[in-house]
């Protein structure tokens, strides 16, 4: 299990015969374990992956923690991980659109397909949603099975540290999609992975404009790098009056809310331009309140609420852009380490060093 | 000047060459004065109006009391009223495709047509808006001039008193089209007038179900006259329990939000089913705060700030709606009275004791 | 099995050990015979259904007529019948969200789940459909299996030889609701079955007037029935002229074309305002010509082609329609009667003696 | 009047007091003068032009032949030229939102305001719709001049070649921005130079593929220099095919059809995903057959007719995408060349051996 080269039928003997390294979160305290556990076994409309290549993300950073979010959510022991790319190794019963050998990422979140919201086109906001890495097991470990209709094939010519983060990507591509995007003056509020992703997909998507504003000049470089048309340290600069500035008075068109930060989501909604949209997706981490007259009414101004990624609309336009070459992630996968060393990674995400952390499995090659 | 068979001519004459009364707020105080001013001429774009009918708002109230926001925006003398249906006496130069007598309700606002916004289709929110009966003097008063663009003919059988509240009416018809309504369970919550009518609207519009909710036994009462298909009184009763139980756990697509309170909107985004929307017109009296995440963000929900009315499609919606008899504003308007008696519909307002109030100018036949 | 008050359990015994009764397309010959058939078993994800009802097609009488496009389509021996109402007596492997006793009426397509077009929610195109009564068993029987997700429980209070009909009222559903509705003026085209389901859509979704045009009196009868604004007989009026008067000279804002008939749609696009929208359901029998220049470029139109329901955007509009009593679809269901009549049946729609026909299974009250 | 260093006032005075040079089609018969006419005044709500750049359209090529089109529409003598920039020079009675010296592109279609389609953001279908340089006195002249609302402020930086096209780009930015553009695959059917200002549009706003087809080898190079993905010569090549290898099969989201030819028109929908949409600019010689079942109906399409520029939201569009530099339409400005030279410029039209032409006026510098 050393190579990607690995055939197929030694993959699947292999899987089938034994144990697997695993991060787990294993105890309800902070932390989280290396473990041998079981190869899972794909089940009814199932298949299982040799994973190849997998994201952390923020939310590991909470499990790991420990904090008030995830001692109500998780059920320890868990294996962690919601964001990977991997190889199909076994189809489970009922699988024909799949095959043994594609490369596939995959979306996290498994939703029941019965509800009004996923029987009309909304399974992003389906409320019997059980994530993997946090409800069920997840993909930092050599192998993970998941539904079959949770795997979108990795267009052909794509890294494999880019495949990896196709599910954290999604998140921006949902937030960029959700209005328009076409000749428009855009803010991404909110430089983490996912809004360094989202400066590429605006401007991959068309947006005029593409300006990013962060507190953290490692961030804001990291923007620069993602090719942002200007990027603004907002901890001296007035986000308004650069966008004053930048636009020559238009303000935007719209704001990609990444910081769950009241500042932030005020400051954005300052310089929209009337009639203007703001996209959320950043989590604030309590309750904040807002002058709703000034800031939302008088403007007339529309905000989205985002969660996940649309299915599979989402997977569809981040797979034309980045299969097509218009998008590219690379400049915000700031580290490629050993899955082994899931712990160093975590304290990376902790203390602002890096951008996107990818991880390799045991006995793949880097 | 005492009847509505006035002729043209005369009416023409009498403007040049007499004063007339207007509800003028005159002085930076409490209070409203019935004054004799000139009758206005109109100028270049502008059209001369009699008044036939005006409605009083809950923006009056504010002006009468001269609250905060009063005191930053009015510069008295003007005259008050920007809720009127008139008919044309004299054409300004430039004038042509109206005419003498013809019978007009009014968009009160008075936009730049050069901004971003007005060039893009949102005059609604053109930031250099001027408000009759604000800003530059309105329609409480025997005449009244107003750019002929502001002018919508009134649909042919539509009764005066409610071609006089086609303006709030066209608030309604802004907040409700502003998302899906055909098929849709819709709640308004808060039934002052804007509120009864968007009850009316939203009947008319095809919603499949729609429920009110309110603080106030006479308003409830009144919505239920608008049809309502449940009315919800939340002194008593929790909004997403009884929604639940009206759309047997379906819960609401929409919520067209008329109050302006900080309960009504918790409740109000609590009762929508996960991915709808709550567009919302009433103004709160103060910022407050919101549980993001919980209401907004993992519900996937939209929001709509709405201020005024789509310059002209709401307009034009409106008059098919009212046009076509499929709605009837009538049960709304529960005082028809002299505006003589101005300070006395202030009173009604004041006390929770009238859902529309309409005046009827001096000299006009009621 | 003769009323329907037969127990589940009865009836799935019967189910196991009889043979049935049903309508099967038996050679490649015009008709179509009763004959003794096995009863079907639920495979994986599927449920077995005891019919209750089910609705005649003009697309049956294609089949039993043995067209040409029946020939390049059809493979004998097939039991016939796409709309259909059942009770769920048997549950396949893997299905939890239905319960034996619902009562279902279903999506006649079923789809593959894995084309681009269902995987971003337009399964209503996709490339791999096939059709129940046409491509594999359908409903003409006293049982049929069908794919569980083709299964919609049936909202209540809703008479069976409506619930017998959502499937085609679907389609008018779907053409409805593909373009503006509320406070419009629309036509529907054609007063087939569809075109009469689409009449009484658009009333109930909110259109300000509903206009309906047709070459038979008895189906203009029909049209008045499901309570057209207007009926317009294209044998002796124009129907840009009379919709000219009918909307003041505002014209249409949308044509539900259901007739597939090329002067139909020419007058259609020519009754239409500028920036009007026809949705296109009715099909042709062949390929016809249009002056594109005045008819659809300088005038703005957009133009829908309309197939099957969205999966299951449609259905949920429908059930909110029919679910509130908004829609009542009954004037326009005129035959009701034993399936063993299947033959008279045919020949009402081929005479255009009827408007839907609704067939009662063997055993079946009625 | 020899350079554009012209002072404003020395520019007004010359306006004043001398005739001026202009294409003027004088007689009802092929071909077009220069001929000395008077200097045009601003009236009210107008604006007064030095015209700088003036660009050549497939209508003057209609207007100089005298074609069908052209006998029923065009009133002799009339200044031609419907694409131009120019500097503002006088403004008339009421023009406030302007200033002498302004660099501004004009919107040809002038408007009536008050009709439906203009009362609700539909001006671009107005039937009143007078067209400069066809319906009254155009570009093609010293001086010009126009309403002030149809002024469009050049964005800085724009090349006054470019800037004179932005009339006939924004049929392509119309044509575009019908659909959906970001993350599509499009293809640009008719290589005439709004398909090739289609192709950096296409291009600039965001779509993940651009194909473009033609039949002429001059304009496929023309198209490869637009930056077009691919080219597909449709005398040799098989649009479809080649589409289906070009997308791995998917085909294509939308088809911006440019040519008025049935055969691109039938091939385009035939290349068009299901779910897929056609926008149609081009106007074909004359009405032509569709196998409407196959390639509209059983797809599910969606076909927009297009006229136009939507206004001002497709100006607003267009501005973004040159003014941020993401749009280059130089490559496509095959000639530049003196006014004088009319018959020269419609010669290279008529030829197929010219993309776009600019028009140098007398007495500007080239």
């Amino acid at each position: 299990m050393t190579t990607t080269a690995v055939t197929a039928e030694a993959g699947r003997t292999a899987a089938r015969t034994r144990t697997m390294k695993a991060v787990v979160k294993a105890a309800a305290a902070p932390g989280a374990e290396i473990r041998d556990v079981p190869v899972p076994v794909a089940g009814a409309g199932e298949v299982l992956l040799r994973v190849l290549r997998a994201g952390v993300c923020g939310t590991d950073l909470h499990i790991w923690n420990w904090d008030r979010w995830s001692q109500g959510r998780i059920r320890p022991p868990v294996t962690l991980g919601h964001e990977f790319v991997g190889e199909i190794l076994e189809l489970g019963a009922g699988v024909s659109d799949l095959k043994s050998g594609d490369r596939v990422a995959c979306e996290s979140h498994i939703v029941c397909h019965t509800c009004i919201a996923c029987r009309t086109g909304n399974s992003h906001v389906c409320e019997n949603t059980r994530i993997l890495g946090v409800d069920v097991n997840g993909g930092f470990a050599e192998y993970v099975t998941v539904p079959a209709v949770n795997c979108w094939r990795v267009p052909a010519g794509i890294p494999l540290e880019v495949a990896a983060v196709m599910e954290p990507c999604g998140n921006a591509v949902h937030t960029a999609f959700s209005g328009p995007l076409s000749g428009r003056s855009i803010a991404v509020t909110g430089c983490g992975p996912i809004g360094l992703f989202a400066i590429g997909v605006a401007r991959a998507a068309g947006a005029a404009h593409v300006f990013a504003s962060d507190v953290s000049p490692y961030r804001l470089e990291l923007a620069r790098a993602m090719k942002a048309d200007a990027v603004i340290d907002v901890r001296t600069e007035n986000l308004s009056e650069r966008v004053a500035q930048l636009t020559n008075g238009r303000m935007l068109d719209g704001v990609l809310e990444m910081s769950g930060h009241p500042t932030a989501v005020r400051d954005g909604l300052a310089a929209l331009r009337m009639g203007g949209r703001m996209s959320m997706l950043g989590l604030p981490t309590e309750p904040y309140e807002l002058d709703w007259n000034r800031l939302v009414i008088f403007k007339g101004i529309t905000l989205h609420g985002i969660i996940g990624r649309r299915m599979y609309d989402t997977w569809f336009q981040m797979d034309q852009l980045l299969g097509s070459g218009r998008l590219d992630l690379k400049p915000a996968i700031t580290h490629v380490m050993p899955m082994e060393r899931f712990d160093e990674a975590i304290g990376l995400l902790r203390d602002g060093r890096a951008g996107k952390v990818v991880l390799v499995p045991w006995g793949e090659k880097s």
